[in-house]
C-alpha cells in the first residue's frame, strides 16, 4: 500500500506528483501535466464551461444539464428538502416523487443553488490589514476585513460574495456566485433503490445505490435558462478512461500540523463517536415505536449513520503511526528549510500551544457555544432569533461573522422556512443532548447546575419542548421582524434558554477566538508563506467548500490481495435483495423486473480524490460530458482526509446507463427523457 | 503529576517503589517496608485472618463481618442479585430489601462466595510440561497441564482449586479456596441513594453513595460460622492514617507491551465504545416507553454506563504519548539487559507479529466466538448447552477451558439458575447485535448472508426470540441434563443458531489460540523470565482477579490546583439532591431527616491502588478493623489499568459512619446493628 501526504511528497523534494491527488482550484488547474499525462485538453473554455455548469448546494455539488435549468444531484443531497416536503403520515423518500410536468415540481424551501461566476485574489488586502498587529489583534482585523470586502463585492456587483481562506491562510479569495434561491424538486427514486444497501453499504464498493435525483432551478417562477450544461453520455465511460470530477470537496485536514491531529484522535473523534453512536440508538429504538415514528427518524438517522462511519475511519487513519511520523517528519524537512530565519519563530510550537488551550476548553465550547448541549430545531431557531436580534443593529463588520450582511439571507431563509418540526423527536434530542452535557461538563458546572438545579434532563427538555411556539413559523418571523424589543418581550422557554445560556457561550467562543483560532490563524499563515517559499505553488490547498476539479481514471483496486473491478451491473442489485429493509426493491422495479436489462452498468468506481461535499458532482469526460453521477468513496477514500492513498482510495459513481434505464422503464420520466435529448 | 508503570521504575533501577503503588500478593507482601514505611506490623497471623475473612464474589470482593458468616459488600455488587430477585412489576432495587429476620433472607440464585484457602506455586510443573515443545504445541500442553493440576487438586483436598497465571506467565499457582454455594441477600438500600449521583457522579469524588449491602453465606441450610471475620470500627479512620485494601483488583495491562496498548486503543477500545453506546441509547430510549420497561432495563443500563465510563479514560489514558513512550523506553532498556543472550530472541517483536494477526481476526473473533453479534440471554443458554453437550464426554483435559470438570459446577449452576428473562429485552439486545455484527463484519460475510439471506437483523431476532423456549429454566435443565441427543432433537430456534454459528466460531477461536495467544504466552514467559532476572521479584504482578493487599493512606489529592478534601458529610447529599433521579434522596430518608446526624461522615478517599474487582472491599486499618467499604476511585484511578498516578489515584470508599447511621436510623435494623456489635 502506497501512501502519500503531499507536504510529505514536496518536502521530499524532486519527487512527482503523485497520480490522481490533488482538489485544484480552477486557476491553478495543472493542465500542462494532465495533457502531458494523459492527452486530454483541459483548456480555459472548457474550464469555463464547467465551471459554469457546475452548482454549489447547500452541502453538496450538483450540475446543470439541460438549457431549462434541470439539475442532476445525488438522491442523499436532497434528503432534506424530501423530510421537509414529508409529514407524519406521507414520506417522499420512502415513496420517492416524480413531477409529471413542470407544474408538479415542488419547491425545496431550504435550498439555494449557487454558480461560481469569478475569483479575486485578496491575500494582499488582507496582508495590509493585519501588517503589525499581534495575533488577537490580527484575527479581528482579518474579520473586518473579510467582512468589508464581502460587503462591497455585493453592492458592487448584485452577486452573492464569500471569501474564501487557501491553504491555511496562505491565500485569500473573494469567490462570487450567481444565487438560484427557488430550486424544486423534480424527481427522486425510492429511498429503498437510492440508498439500497443502506448503511452497511454506505462507503462500500462494489455498490448497487441509484442514487441521484432532479432538481430545477426557477427565477421569477420560472425555469431558469442556462447556457452552460453538461450533456449526459449515457453509455458511460471504459474501465481505464481519464476522467474529471468538478465540485466542492467540503473539507480536508491535509495540512494540519500534528498537534491539531493529536486533537483531533483524542478529543474531537471520541467524543463525537460516543455522543452520536447513543444518539442513534435512541433513534432507532425510537423508529420501533410505530410507522410515523419510523418515517419521520429515517432521514436525521441515515444523516448520523453516515457521520458515524466516516469519523469511525478518521479515527482509524490517525491511529496509523505512520500518518503521525510522516505528519512530524514533514514539518522537521520544512522547519529546516526556513532555519536561520529569526523572524520566523516556531508557528508549529505556537500552534501545539493553542491547541493545549484548546483541549482544555473543547467541552464547554462544543457543549455551550457549539449547542451540542442543546439539540433541538427550537434551540436553534432561539439561538439565531436571540443573537440576531443583538447582532444586527451592530454595524456589519463589528457583528459575528455568521450575523454579517452576505450570511443573512440564507440565515433568514432557514430561520422563516416552514418545514416540519416533530415534538418527539425534538424532546428525544434535546432530553439526550442535555443529559450528555451533564455527563460531560459535570453535574456542577454551572450551566448545568442552573438549568438542571431541580429537573431531569428529561422533564427539563419536556417543559422546553412543550412550552415553545418556535416550532410555527409565523412566531419565528414575529421574532425575526420583532428583534430586541420582540425577543425581550418573548416568555417563550427555548427563547429564555437561549438567552441565558448566550452569554457563557460567547465567553466561551470570546476565549476560543483570542486564544485558540487567533494565534492558530496567524502561524498557519507563516507556515503557508514558508511552504510556498519552499515549494512554489505547484500544490493544492486543502478543501474548504469551493469549487475544484480533479482528474483520474476509471479504476479498481485491489482489496487483501483481491481485484476489485470497476462496475457492478443490476443483476446482482436483486441477487442481493433479501427483501427488508436495507436491501429491499421496490415494488415499482420489481413490477417492471421482466423489462429490464440486467446489464445495465449500476455503479462505477475511479480514482478521483473527493470527499463530503464532492457527493452530487459530475464526473466528467475529457469533453466535459456527464459520464458517472459521484455519490460516495470506497472505505479507504475516507483516509482522504488527511492523505491521499493512491492504492486503495477509490470514488464511487451511479453509472449513466441505471440512470436512464430507471428514467425510461420504472419512472417513465418521459419528459425528462426528451430534456435530457434521449430520443 | 507524576506517574509511573512498574516495569519502568525498576528498568530505571535503584529507584525506590513508589508509595502506595502494588498489588501484592498475599505470599510477597512487603511487610517489612510497610513496617520501616508506616511501622504498621502486617505479619502471618494478621495476613492468614484477613485472607481468611476476605471472600471473592463472582465479580467483586466482599469480606465476613459476623461471626455468623454476615457479608459485607457494595450495593453494585448485589445489582444483578437485586434483578434476579426482581420482577417486571416490583424492583428491589428500586425499593431496597431489608431481611427483618433469617428466615427472610432470599437466596442470590447465581451468586457464590469462595475463599482463599491456600496457595501453591506449580510453576516448574508448568515449565516441565512445555519444555522444547513449540509455541502452539506449548499452548495445548499448558492448558492440559493446568486442568490436570486442578483436577487433582479438586480430587485430593474437596477443594475448589484455580490455576493463576501470575507475572503474565512468570509465574503459576494453584489457588485453593473454600466455596460457599448458598449465599443470601441479608439488606440492600434504595438504588436511589445506593447510587446517588447515577453515571454522572460514577468516579467522582466528592461522592455521596451509600454503595453497601449485606449477604450472609449458608450452608446446609444454616449461617455458617465463621471463625475469621473483620469487626468494623464505625467512626472510620483519620486523615492521613495508614489503611489496607484486601481484594480481587480484577485485571490490569501494566506489564502489556506497547504492542498490545496499541491494539487496545486502535480497535478494542473504539470498537466496544462505539457499539455500547448505541446499546446505552437504544436502552434508554426503550426505558422510556413505559414503567415496567424503565425497571427492567436499569441493571443492564447501569452496567453498561459504568463500562462506558471506564474505557472512556482508558482511552484516554492510551492516546498518552507519554505512556507509549515509557512503555517503548522500559521495553528498550530490559531489552539491553539481555543483549547477547541469543536464544532469547526477540520476545516483543514476537508479540508484535502476533497482534498483527490479533487485528486481523479480532472483529469476526468478538462477533462470532466473542457472541458479540448474538447479544441475547437465550442465545447464551444455547452456546452453554450446545457446547457442554459436545465437550462434557470428551476427557477433562481435551475440553474447551471452560467445560472441565473445575470450571462445570459454575456454569450448571448459572445456567439452570431460574432468574426472569424479559423478552423484550432479548429482542432490543438481540437484533441490536445482528445488525451490529452485519455492519462490522459487512453484509457478505458468509455467516450474516446466511443468516440474514431473507431476514433483517429485527425480523431475525423476533422469530428467535418468540421461538425458544430457553428462558424456561426447565427446558435449560432438560438439554443439559440430555447432552447432545437431546441437543439434536431440539428444535428449538436458538439452539439451531448456535449450532449453525458452533464450527465458524469455533475456527476463529483456534486461529486466535494458535496463532495470537500461543506466541504471545511463549514471548510473555520469556519476557517474564527476563524481568526476574534483572528485577528480581521485588514487584508484583498484574491483576488477574485473585487475592491480593495493597496499602495506603486517607488522602484527597488536588485537582486544577484545588484542593480534594478526603472526607464527605451527608448534609451535602441533601443540598445537591434534585428531586430527579439520579440526584433523588428516598423517601426512606426523607422521612426521618430531621433525625440524622448531617454531619455524618459519608464517604472518603484514599492512595489505594485499586481497579475493577476491588469493589466490596473492606478498607483496614493496621489492625485489621474496617474503617470504610471500597467502591469506586475517582476518575484517575482508571488510568491504573496502565500506569498508577500516585499524584492523582484515589480509591474511594463507604464510609463506616454512614452505613451505622441508615441501619440506625433509616433501616432500622436493630437485629444486623446487634450482630455488628453495636449496641
Amino acid at each position: 500500500m502506497r501512501k502519500s501526504i503531499s507536504v510529505l511528497l514536496l518536502a521530499a523534494a524532486a519527487l512527482p506528483a503523485v497520480a490522481d491527488e490533488g482538489m485544484w482550484t480552477f486557476d491553478n488547474f495543472p493542465s500542462a501535466k494532465v495533457k502531458e499525462q494523459y492527452g486530454a485538453t483541459i483548456d480555459a473554455a472548457w474550464l469555463d464551461r464547467v465551471r459554469r455548469s457546475t452548482i454549489r448546494l447547500a452541502n453538496c455539488t450538483a450540475s446543470f444539464v439541460s438549457p431549462d435549468g434541470l439539475i442532476l444531484t445525488n438522491h442523499h443531497c436532497v434528503r432534506s428538502c424530501l423530510a421537509e416536503l414529508s409529514t407524519r403520515e406521507t414520506s417522499l423518500e420512502e415513496n420517492g416523487f416524480v413531477a409529471r410536468q413542470r407544474g408538479d415540481e415542488r419547491r425545496c424551501e431550504t435550498q439555494m443553488a449557487d454558480v461560481l461566476q469569478s475569483m479575486e485574489d485578496i491575500t494582499d488586502k488582507v496582508a495590509r490589514a493585519v501588517a503589525g498587529l499581534d495575533a488577537g489583534a490580527a484575527n479581528e482585523a482579518r474579520k473586518k476585513t473579510l467582512t468589508q470586502l464581502e460587503s462591497d463585492c455585493e453592492r458592487d456587483t448584485k452577486l452573492k460574495c464569500q471569501s474564501v481562506t487557501l491553504y491555511q491562510g496562505g491565500q485569500y479569495f473573494l469567490y462570487r456566485y450567481k444565487r438560484y434561491s427557488d430550486v424544486r424538486l423534480v424527481l427522486a427514486p425510492e429511498a429503498d433503490i437510492a440508498a439500497f444497501g443502506g448503511d452497511p453499504d454506505n462507503f462500500q464498493f462494489p455498490r448497487w445505490s441509484l442514487d441521484y435525483s432532479m432538481l430545477r432551478a426557477y427565477e421569477d417562477g420560472k425555469p431558469v435558462k442556462t447556457a452552460n450544461y453538461l450533456p449526459i453520455r449515457f453509455e458511460g465511460p471504459q474501465a481505464g478512461e481519464f476522467v474529471l470530477v468538478p465540485g466542492h470537496p467540503g473539507s480536508t485536514s491535509r495540512l494540519d500540523t500534528r498537534a491539531e491531529l493529536e486533537f483531533a484522535r483524542d478529543i474531537v473523534m471520541p467524543n463525537w463517536l460516543l455522543r452520536y453512536s447513543e444518539l442513534r440508538g435512541r433513534y432507532i429504538q425510537f423508529g420501533k415505536t410505530g410507522e410515523s415514528a419510523a418515517r419521520i427518524v429515517e432521514e436525521p438517522l441515515s444523516s448520523i449513520e453516515n457521520g458515524i462511519k466516516v469519523r469511525r475511519k478518521l479515527l482509524d487513519t490517525l491511529h496509523e503511526n505512520a500518518l503521525l511520523e510522516a505528519k512530524s517528519e514533514a514539518e522537521h524537512d520544512l522547519r529546516a528549510k526556513v532555519a536561520g530565519d529569526a523572524a520566523f519563530g516556531d508557528p508549529w510550537a505556537d500552534i501545539a500551544g493553542a491547541v493545549g488551550i484548546q483541549r482544555n476548553i473543547y467541552l464547554p465550547y462544543a457543549f455551550l457555544e457549539g449547542a451540542a448541549g442543546f439539540n433541538s430545531a427550537a434551540f436553534r431557531y432561539a439561538r439565531t432569533l436571540v443573537r440576531a436580534a443583538a447582532e444586527r443593529p451592530k454595524e456589519n463588520t463589528a457583528r459575528l461573522r455568521e450575523y454579517t450582511d452576505t450570511a443573512l439571507p440564507r440565515l433568514e431563509r432557514q430561520t422563516l422556512a416552514a418545514v416540519p418540526v416533530y415534538p418527539e423527536l425534538e424532546n428525544l434530542t434535546l432530553s439526550w443532548s442535555l443529559e450528555r452535557m451533564r455527563e460531560w461538563l459535570g453535574p456542577d458546572h454551572p450551566v448545568v447546575k442552573q438549568l438542571l438545579a431541580a429537573d431531569s434532563p428529561d422533564t427539563l427538555a419536556a417543559k422546553l419542548i412543550s412550552g415553545t411556539k418556535l416550532s410555527d413559523p409565523a412566531e419565528r418571523k414575529r421574532l425575526w421582524d420583532g428583534g430586541q424589543a420582540a425577543i425581550d418581550a418573548s416568555d417563550d422557554p427555548m427563547i429564555k434558554l437561549a438567552h441565558a445560556v448566550d452569554q457563557p457561550s460567547r465567553a466561551v467562543r470570546k476565549q476560543y477566538e483570542d486564544e485558540v483560532e487567533a494565534p492558530i490563524s496567524t502561524a498557519s499563515e507563516k507556515i503557508a508563506a514558508a511552504r510556498f517559499k519552499a515549494y512554489g505553488t505547484n500544490v493544492y490547498p486543502d478543501a474548504t467548500f469551493t469549487l475544484r476539479l480533479n482528474y483520474g481514471t476509471v479504476a479498481g483496486w485491489k482489496e487483501r490481495g483481491e481485484d476489485v473491478a470497476p462496475f457492478t451491473y443490476l443483476k446482482r442489485a436483486f441477487e442481493r435483495a433479501t427483501g427488508e429493509p436495507p436491501f429491499r426493491i421496490p415494488a415499482s422495479w420489481e413490477q417492471v423486473r421482466g423489462t429490464l436489462d440486467m446489464d445495465t452498468p449500476f455503479c462505477l468506481s475511479t480514482t478521483s480524490d473527493i470527499v463530503g461535499g464532492n457527493s452530487g458532482s459530475a464526473l466528467v469526460d475529457a469533453q466535459g460530458r456527464i459520464v458517472g453521477l459521484l455519490f460516495d468513496g470506497n472505505i479507504h477514500s475516507i483516509s482522504g482526509n488527511y492523505w491521499f492513498d493512491t492504492a486503495k482510495n477509490r470514488a464511487v459513481a451511479v453509472h449513466p446507463a441505471i440512470i436512464r434505464e430507471s428514467l425510461q422503464k420504472v419512472y417513465r420520466a418521459d419528459a425528462i427523457l426528451k430534456e435530457l435529448g434521449v430520443r
